[in-house]
């Protein structure tokens, strides 16, 4: 069987552009036993996919040149050699950005869609919900009455992260690119400010006005200039989840240099870097709770679903400026 | 009373130079209930009091331009209106840089000298040596067979942070600013390894040779690119404990730009910065240990000592181009 395929064609330096990506058509091979053949459904396009891209020693593998692109994948099974995944059931996995794959039944998850939309299991019940929960109430823990900051707060990550900071009954500020993300973050998100880092002169001084009192923990997806704005308002104590660096992936420089490390040392701060595959032995603890703040309706969820296979790419680079609004997906019709 | 005392004539910018200090005479006044007079004996200087010299809102107190500069004094009690605190007592406490002064019993605790030299209640049982503790079991945590960085390696923290990781049974690299302290770290200090950075070509290169395996905690004294080539070389999970930031105390424009960022983030790093004072309800307990490895040979120590009142400037500046091995004091004949 034929499908269309992405590969990486060539690694970016810097921004990466549509050139770094070919479809290559390929030949599936017959299924194996225990084997399943899956038409994707919803694509998950994630900005840390950007550092697989290049070819230096991370904690996930790099991708290869003229090789499979990979990331979550919601998927129909269309056949099955397999005892526990049937035909028709719905899956998801780490899969190819093609139209259809082969994959070990072993490596899938069957998901149950009957009440909440598939493509949930690539955001608020997948990797970017998990993600919120551990770096808020792990790293961030923050208690009742503390000042919490979010940035990329109209993201897939942070704005779960925003809305578990107040489920913890803190005040949260979010920090988004756009008057449109930032009254979405307070109208329906509860985030109780918000600051458009694009218009605002200052992040430091906003912020100053904003949290008289200072801010107690600090859930960190972009880093850079916004980071050093918001460190400088840290209480002694504060708390960093370092979650996502997206303002310096397609950098080729340095970063500017900054007083992060200073007010670290002096405000006794503590920052973690975290990924969340290390805490992959609690996700059944995390996804109980997640699911049952969506049933009682104290969390809600929305993404920005891109329609074509064709235009995986341009979803991916959409990411880094900040055309999303929640999850970024791309469904495949 | 008559006493010369050293005042803050003017604010350093950037490096500090003789002239932002100045000697005044003053006079004492007569003894109050609970006062006692004291001649100061070992006066302690601290890159830390840099910070104190900046007009910056940060854990301790600014010290204000023409008023007297603090630091941790041992002193001779030469007359006493105190109960508790009798003439002749030696004590310690954070006194003014002056041959004489006056202060209340209860800010001065008594030290007991008949076995130990009294300066080393300034240093390794002092704030230096509660620091280097604190940072190396609390943060660092490292576990037996673990490799561990400390920079600032021969200084008043670093030599006793770097004992304390050989105790705990881990592998210890030093980094130090001459081949003499990187001798005197391995040979009298039980350092595995030790780096000058001034002549290396690389830290990043040399640590990776040293530490094929990785490093897993990193106690920062300084700051800076020393920095960046340790946490290069982190392995996931690692610790820092940010104890100091030297190289940048004197600095008038931002840092160079560094991954340190993007490292703590792809590596799962803790960063951690402290100050002692946070931790003071457990200093009896850490004194204790303290008090038993020194007595038990496992913890040495030594120092610089300055001789003369009028050198205090001088033995301050020198903590800034490395002309200490171990604790800097100056002691007043």
């Amino acid at each position: 069987m034929e499908t269309a395929q992405f590969v990486l064609a060539s690694r970016p330096y810097g921004m990466p552009s549509p050139s770094n990506f070919r479809v290559e058509k390929i030949i599936l091979e017959e299924l194996k036993d225990n084997e399943v053949l899956l038409k994707s459904w919803y694509i998950s396009v994630d900005p840390y996919l950007r550092g697989r891209m290049n070819d230096t020693k991370s904690y996930v593998e790099a991708f290869q040149v003229n090789q499979p692109i990979k990331s979550g994948v919601v998927a129909k099974v269309i056949e099955s050699k397999s005892n526990k995944i049937k035909t028709g059931d719905i899956v998801v996995g780490t899969l190819p950005w093609s139209v259809f794959s082969v994959e070990n039944a072993d490596k899938l998850r069957k998901i149950d869609n009957s009440k909440i939309p598939p493509y949930f299991y690539l955001g608020l019940l997948g990797m970017p919900g998990l993600t919120a929960y551990i770096g808020m109430t792990d790293i961030c823990k923050p208690a009742k009455g503390e000042t919490v900051v979010v940035s990329g707060a109209a993201g897939a990550v942070g704005l779960v992260a925003g809305q578990i900071a107040k489920i913890k009954g803190a005040r949260v500020i979010g920090i988004a690119g756009s008057e449109e993300k930032c009254n979405l973050l307070k109208e329906k998100f509860g985030f109780d400010e918000a600051i458009n880092y694009k218009t605002t002169k200052s992040i430091r001084k906003d912020l100053g006005k904003i949290c008289p009192e200072g801010v107690d923990a600090y859930f960190d997806n972009v880093g850079g200039e916004i980071t050093e704005g918001v460190v400088a308002n840290l209480n002694f104590r504060a708390r960093i989840a370092l979650c996502g660096q997206i303002s310096q992936y397609n950098s080729t420089k340095l970063p500017a240099g900054n007083l992060v490390m200073a007010w670290i040392l002096t405000k006794s701060v503590t920052l973690q870097g975290f990924i969340v595959r290390s805490f992959s032995d609690r996700f059944d603890e995390v996804l109980t709770y997640l699911t049952q703040w969506l049933n009682e309706d104290k969390l809600k969820y929305t993404e920005t679903i891109i329609h074509g296979f064709d235009k995986l790419p341009d979803a991916f680079l959409g990411l880094f400026s900040g055309k999303n609004q929640g999850k970024m997906l791309v469904e495949i019709e």
